[in-house]
């Protein structure tokens, strides 16, 4: 099992974590980040540094990328000292970002056409499922090419579902997200309507999350939202830049998604009012801000 | 128990089942419905017809009633004939159709005017829960009252919460029912989301539904969107019904509500296409209709 020797890209608040499970699970590991400091942790645990994307990717078998959004996937692989430029062939790469589907095929196209592999393996479970190793993981791509990988991917999470082809990890991860933010709005308007009526919120979320109306959601936001406990779980930011993404596939494929259009305006309000950094039950607070006079004109 | 002797007003789809569970625990029952051919399955399981409403009334000390709409619960308590014409004091009168909250609290004060009680009672569960006595009742009004009347209320329902004052029971429903058509929106536009980019739906639904992104309406509805069936688990015409008391509550509290409004004017054009008495879940044909060339003008 521990034959595959892996490169592991983007040493950030899931990869670190990531990467922790993969040295637990034996797999030699070599590791890169933009900025060496974040690799620290990884490294007195037994991994080693590599000075570019290129080096992480000539010393291995299975490279994983977990950065930010499409351009920095496109420039870890892509661009100077990128992880094409050391990639051996019948090697495979793992993005684990989050980032376009559309762009998630091109890239497999360019990584089969120089006799590799790739698979989009997006996540949901966040921090804390990267940490305990549960992590959702949502596979596009070949079959045979998980099945090499999946030893690798059962390291770092607990469900692994095989969803399409390239690119239908990243669209699986987004349906996601819609779920997610639209979901959240309901809650949002529920517990408004229920506050501005006189009802007690967690009387209202008890009564009726066990039936239709329930939620995941709603167990778990609407209490926060009815406390006034706006601490991350998921940060607005981080919510925003998947909703942009959802919002231009849909403008891609001349897809009409009013709700997300909605929501994700309204996270767009939090953000100008500077709660990008709080967790998405402070969605609620734009429905507040509606109703409250503006102090000035800015 | 069966010391209290029931009057129900409204035989309906929800009405009828209740009253059979009335009859199975022991209550003595007298019935009243506009249209007498639909009393007759309960008068057969044991209950007495009454010629109106103020006979049933009379005939009662806690008196039912389960009709459609806020004006039908002002003109059977209050019309000529009405409930007030025959009521005893120290009644009560069980409001459980879903009406106006706002209405419920000026009508509740009115009884209590007139020496007795009133408690708003609307359930949810649909007709199935009726039938199984198995309804999760959202109850507004005194607790003594309340408890007065919680054997009558356990032979219909599973769950009975008390929620708050007069009018509160129906908050919650509305509530309820803001969250399940928000919901429902989250799902159908996860699912076109799905479909366009090429991704079984089904898959979709089974690799993020026990996360974040779970909730009853998209493990129910969402694979019932999937396989285009569209027959009626709770229909169209009876949600925007709902959906427009929850609008003019909100109106009346000047509280805004984005993403109901939003699923109220997709709902409506369900109407318009002629699909009011099919499934929420064809809430997703809404989508479908914008993207496809309207036939002529009209």
């Amino acid at each position: 099992m521990a034959q595959e020797r892996i490169g592991f890209i983007g040493l950030g608040i899931m990869g670190q974590p990531m990467c922790l499970n993969l040295l637990k699970a034996g797999f030699s590991l070599t590791v890169y980040n933009r900025t060496p400091a974040r690799m620290q942790p990884v490294l007195q645990a037994g991994a080693v540094a590599a000075a570019s994307a290129k080096q992480a990717a000539e010393r291995s078998s299975i490279v994983i990328t977990m950065v930010t959004d499409t351009p920095d996937v496109e420039q870890v692989l892509f661009g100077h000292d990128g992880v094409m430029q050391g990639l051996k062939a019948n090697s495979v790469v793992i993005d684990m970002s989050t980032i376009s589907p559309s762009a998630t095929q091109r890239m497999a196209a360019q990584i089969k056409e120089k006799g590799s592999q790739m698979l989009d393996a997006p996540v949901s479970g966040g921090d804390v499922g990267a940490k305990a190793g549960t992590l959702a993981i949502m596979v596009g791509g070949e079959a045979q090419t998980l099945e090499r990988c999946r030893p690798v991917l059962e390291a770092m999470g607990k469900t692994i579902t095989h969803v399409g082809g390239h690119g239908m990890g990243q669209t699986v991860k987004l349906c996601n997200q819609i779920l997610v933010s639209v979901t959240n709005l309901a809650v949002c308007e529920a517990v408004r309507f229920a506050q501005r009526s006189g009802v007690d919120p967690r009387v209202m979320i008890e009564a009726v999350k066990n039936g239709a109306a329930g939620s995941w959601q709603l167990s778990n936001l609407g209490p926060r939202m009815a406390a006034g406990d706006f601490a991350p779980g998921f940060m607005i930011d981080l919510q925003q830049k998947d909703l942009r993404l959802a919002l231009q596939s849909a403008f891609e494929m001349q897809l009409p998604s009013p709700g997300l259009s909605l929501v994700h305006q309204l996270f767009s309000a939090c953000q100008a009012r500077g709660e990008g950094r709080e967790g998405t039950q402070a969605l609620i607070k734009s429905l507040l801000a509606l109703t409250q006079k503006p102090a000035k004109e800015n």
